[in-house]
């Protein structure tokens, strides 16, 4: 039994592009597994958007680094991202359990709490859930399929985007990633207000609900592309270019990067541009917009929202592949240093994370 | 951190019950938490029903009892079952996975053709799913959300129960508890084909989704509510009569016991009234009908499915309580034995299970 390739071996997508051939399909699931989203058809006026995610203690989150409230509220943020990544409106969350003995019920009430906020924000009710035990010292998990919905003809997949399609981003990237780097080498000489910005967006990561609501109703002929940053830029552009058989290339030095993040660079002697690149747990928007929307795009949603939403790339047709053009107009190619969640968290033990 | 009440302390209703107090909701949940599923209203013709449940390895399951396919197989039956529940109709399925980094590919696989095999067998999509690695040795955990849809006017809720009802149950509970009797007993002197049934009813319980569907076509007003059995017989009867607010009057002679699961109990010379009252897991329906369509019910579901149907008692007037009456006329008080997993699983360690 224990013989032969084990799931260590193989990555996040190589295990679940395994896992999900040959599944079986319904006619009115109009998308399933690749996307942010499955997008389901049950003959009503929206469409029935549905996502899930999982945060493992030791692997996502630690006790010693968020507080139970934080932990609860981003386990559901992460979900909500999911769904603002299709462009749709979140409803119902199911909240799964699993919990070690010893867990004081202080914690599980705290991230309850944090469950219950941030479902109150985004006016999400919480409709079921379950619990359940290890029957050992383990970690605890929180498990959450989340369900939204979309109007018809408003779903913005990753397939979309097209040739000479302006690539967006929301906010700042990278700052998540600072974030974590400070929790991981603690440091007292820290600049204090960057330090609490970073980890703050680490912690407590900002779905961008309200901004994918507003690209959606601009429509697929003027936002033809979108996803969230989980995995990082480089990662999720790479997705985005996979499943729309593109290629794109990102100006450095138009990425939006955050006072906070330059200021925790500066200190580290680190290129802020790595962090913004290819940090995870963004949760930014990814989005392409047809060539002549660019203000039109940017317009409606910072005025609405007040996140800003920058041009940061152009698309290229598939061979050209994903580059970066640095400020002395100097092109690499672009890796993608995509975060493979699963395989990092076999391959280190939990207590050094 | 460590001092206080910690989840042990309390069972796995009052922990949910405590954490699901005041939990933000929507106009459009017509039903929350505390049903087999949630009923929620997409203006669509039918209502969507949402359900999840996990297997813990060790503690509902284990890969030296049964076969990775085995393990699929159950792990989406026990939520078909919550929709057969409600009398609906099994959709899409969205399976997250936590994995222990040493856990062999095949056995994965193994798993997969498990949900595959019983997702085709009712006509259900995956249409998503996440894995997470635990950064060090333990279980194995399969956390599945089914959606399914039923037509409004024939929803069938705990909370439906009539004085004067008849209740009824679908199959032949106690095989589940007595198969697990004897994996955990194993025995050579068995009846070799009884076991062979118990076994096979608790590795792979059948869902009763037919028949659930055909209960619910029949109407509210004459199958008044419903639930599975999955707690043990009498601990879903008291979750009936607590939600129907009324009592329940169990005739034992009535209960539809199985030759594999006499056979085993006159080896064992265990009563085998026990395990069919209070063995967990049987995923069997346990319904009430109203007086004067018992032939009605029965005639439907086995003509159309060839499962057994049986009037094993009737519905009391809450104050009543709820009680057993065996073949020599005497009555006494049924007492829940349910079976709370999360109790079980918490105290246990997982060795022993």
């Amino acid at each position: 039994m224990r013989l032969g390739l084990n799931i260590g071996t193989l990555g996040e997508f190589e295990l679940i592009k395994r896992l999900t051939a040959h599944l079986p399909g319904r006619a009115d699931v109009l998308l399933g597994v690749g996307d942010d989203c499955a997008v389901l058809d049950l003959q009503s006026e929206a469409l029935l958007l549905t996502t899930c995610d999982s945060q493992v203690e030791g692997v996502h989150f630690t006790l010693q680094t968020s507080s139970p409230e934080q932990i609860g509220r981003k386990a559901l943020a992460i979900n909500l991202s999911d769904i603002a990544a299709m462009g749709g409106e979140p409803r119902y969350a199911l909240i799964s359990l699993i919990l070690p003995p010893a867990l004081p019920l202080s914690v599980l009430e705290g991230i309850y709490a944090g469950l219950r906020a941030e479902a109150t924000r985004f006016n999400t009710a919480l409709v079921g859930g379950n619990v359940a035990g290890t029957g050992q010292a383990a970690q605890l998990i929180i498990d959450i399929t989340l369900l939204g919905t979309v109007e018809r003809g408003h779903v913005l997949m990753r397939s979309g985007a097209q040739v000479g399609d302006i690539l967006f981003v929301t906010g700042t990237p990278g700052d998540s990633a600072a974030g974590f780097y400070t929790l991981l080498h603690p440091d007292p000489a820290y600049p204090a207000r960057a330090q609490e910005v970073v980890r703050q967006r680490h912690r407590t990561p900002n779905p961008r609900v309200h901004e994918g609501r507003i690209l959606s109703q601009l429509g697929t002929n003027v936002v033809t592309a979108m996803l969230d940053i989980s995995d990082g830029l480089s990662g999720d552009l790479e997705h985005l270019c996979t499943r729309s058989q593109v290629g794109a290339l990102i100006e450095a030095e138009r990425l939006p990067l955050s006072p906070a993040l330059r200021a925790i660079a500066a200190h580290t002697l680190r290129d802020p541009l790595d962090w913004a690149l290819h940090g995870g747990e963004d949760y930014e928007l990814l989005f392409t917009v047809a060539p002549g929307s660019e203000q039109l795009v940017s317009e409606a949603v910072q005025s609405a929202t007040g996140t800003p939403v920058t041009p940061i790339g152009v698309i290229l047709p598939a061979p050209d592949g994903m580059k970066v053009r640095y400020s002395n107009q100097r092109e690499e190619r672009l890796a993608s240093k995509s975060w493979d969640h699963l395989k990092a968290s076999l391959e280190r033990p939990a207590a050094e994370k």
